[in-house]
């Protein structure tokens, strides 16, 4: 698996891996009618890589700063792995990816603003990739089947 | 003191709040070199408000989602005080107006995600007003006196 960053070229494959998790609305707080255009245009804002295997992409994050000016040295980064290639490392290999590439750029942590409480293997992967949770947000997210759970923010220095 | 919704007619009286503030940078993460027209298209982005006491505006705040789609229950706001006109009460006017404000819009909680820790008097003011620390980021703000300090998350339920 090779990752490397994301062309224009790659939009035909990103949204369908991008389609089936906004439409399902349970771990991003993304509308879940958002239009194909406007899914691409919020990942491409930022600095978009994609995990490629076999010619084929399996996954996709994007890096950027998480606030400006005197936040601006801290990265936050957003994950998407294709339902078909699930539990076969492609998060961890991109989020090893997403931190060798923000200490290169000078980062000094990086925070996950959002990670849904019941999206227990997103909280032990990032665990077990030195990421604490530093806070917990009570009821935060409306899961389509488990009504309000809470969130968590997760952080780590580079 | 009243607060009102802000208009495009009030652009002249929020810079003058706005500058000193983006200029300092030991509150906000917003770029301290970023210009009128900047700063005011990001206050208008959302729901604007302002205080006005005698005629003149002594501060303004912002009301949004704090996020979409599934995270689109829990409100967000960011005020600021004319530093000619601080320890008056302005701050807790507003947030208690925007409180009430949020409630009235079916918002289920309020939501800070970066309250400077060195920013004492917000601290203990959003406490007074019912909020509690839920988060900490460890060094996550660069200030300009005092080098890397730490951000808190603050969370309150309407």
């Amino acid at each position: 698996m090779i990752v490397r960053p994301a062309t224009e070229q790659d939009a035909d494959a990103i949204w369908p891996i991008m389609e089936p998790i906004v439409r399902g609305g349970e771990t991003y707080t993304l509308p879940r009618d958002m239009t194909r255009e406007d899914a691409l245009a919020f990942w491409f804002e930022h600095e978009a890589f994609v995990a490629e295997e076999d010619g084929g992409i399996v996954g996709t994050y994007f890096l950027r700063p998480n606030q400006q000016g005197g936040g601006s040295h801290v990265a936050n980064c957003a994950y998407m792995t294709a339902p078909w290639a699930r539990r076969r490392g492609i998060a961890r290999t991109m989020c090893l990816h997403a931190l060798a590439t923000a200490k290169e750029r000078g980062f000094r942590a990086m925070q996950f603003n959002f990670v849904v409480a019941t999206n227990e293997r997103a909280m032990w992967l990032w665990q077990s990739l030195g990421f604490a949770i530093v806070g917990r947000l009570p009821d935060a997210f409306l899961h389509p089947a488990h009504g309000y759970v809470d969130a968590v923010v997760m952080y780590r220095e580079l």
